[in-house]
């Protein structure tokens, strides 16, 4: 059996959402269409404007409708001198709903990928060295994210710091809170391992 | 932090459809705006489209794009006499995909729930009680979901058929094929021995 093709059609971008299935896809369709009309017509118009309007930020790279995003436009922040590296603007929110970071981003919106043909310039590398050059930036954080890729771009992002002669560090790896050692993998484990801190007694 | 307006909207209408939460509309937003704006504009167009033309076929009901469905247009169908009562257009794909039947269809879009305000009229039984009157049905098969509201429904549309002398029946419901007893509730191993079948050695 045939479906009209307009439905055919909605079922399929549906499909190009990430996690959305055939079976999904044909759920979400037949409720915008049987009970969801104007919240469907809504998500139309968002989708539209969010396209139209959102572009990056000129500083960070961010997604925003801005010229400049909130969080560089914040003058406190740039004044700590603190650069947090992230690879998406996802990361930029996740950091941000910790509480416990109050400098500015850079977003590289990818990681470096040589079989892709994805090189520096391609995740902003040549703003992010204008940057280093013209603003006073104390330290740089490493936040990309801990794969092969993102421990390569974040290697290649030191060397560029030490050009620059700013202190940088790279975020923890280790055990996650809450979680078990049993079921922590391997690499996630030697990380804990090598950097383990000193206890301070006389801290306590 | 605050996201800017037209991202928090996209993901506030992306979380109407079903099955999606605050984390996989904001990782749907985000990959449409990065990655996929082409196939996010797509989706806005497929969404408009289907919104203006989907209709219900006037015959059963169902969403199409047509005055009348490929499925009532079909001559063959339409002489079986066979009329298969269900509640959405997705309970229609399910039993086409069993290929087992090759009647027509009414599709009830919902079920009586006086509760929610939702009266036979409200569920096309006017128009089932008109086909009823004016066309030649040897049998109505029941298919509404094994609900009380279903089974309410069946029971009321039983009611309609005897007063219109059509033979009526109800699909079977027990053990699902490849299910273990174990892992069946109740009321279904109960269906499954009330609807027991003899069986019957001269068919060997």
């Amino acid at each position: 059996m045939r479906l009209s093709p307009a439905i055919t059609e909605l079922m399929r971008a549906l499909r190009t959402l990430p996690g959305v299935g055939p079976k999904s896809a044909q759920r979400m369709a037949f409720q915008i269409l049987e009970r969801q009309r104007d919240a469907g017509l809504q998500l139309a118009q968002a989708l539209s404007e969010a396209i139209e309007r959102v572009g990056h930020c000129s500083v960070c790279r961010t997604l925003t409708e801005s010229e400049i995003c909130e969080l560089c436009a914040n003058e406190g922040r740039r004044q700590a001198g603190l650069l947090c590296i992230v690879e998406t603007p996802a990361d930029v929110l996740a950091i941000e709903q910790t509480g416990q970071y109050q400098g500015c981003y850079f977003v590289l919106m990818g990681h470096l990928s040589p079989l892709d043909g994805i090189g520096p310039e391609d995740i902003g590398l040549d703003k992010l060295a204008e940057r280093l050059a013209n603003e006073s930036v104390a330290e740089i954080i490493l936040a990309t994210n801990p794969t092969i890729e993102g421990e390569a771009t974040a290697h290649y992002i030191a060397e560029l710091a030490r050009q620059h002669s700013i202190q940088t560090s790279r975020i923890a790896h280790g055990v996650p809170v809450g979680g078990e050692l049993e079921y922590v993998d391997q690499a996630t484990l030697g990380h804990a391992f090598s950097g383990r801190k000193r206890i301070d007694f006389d801290a306590f």
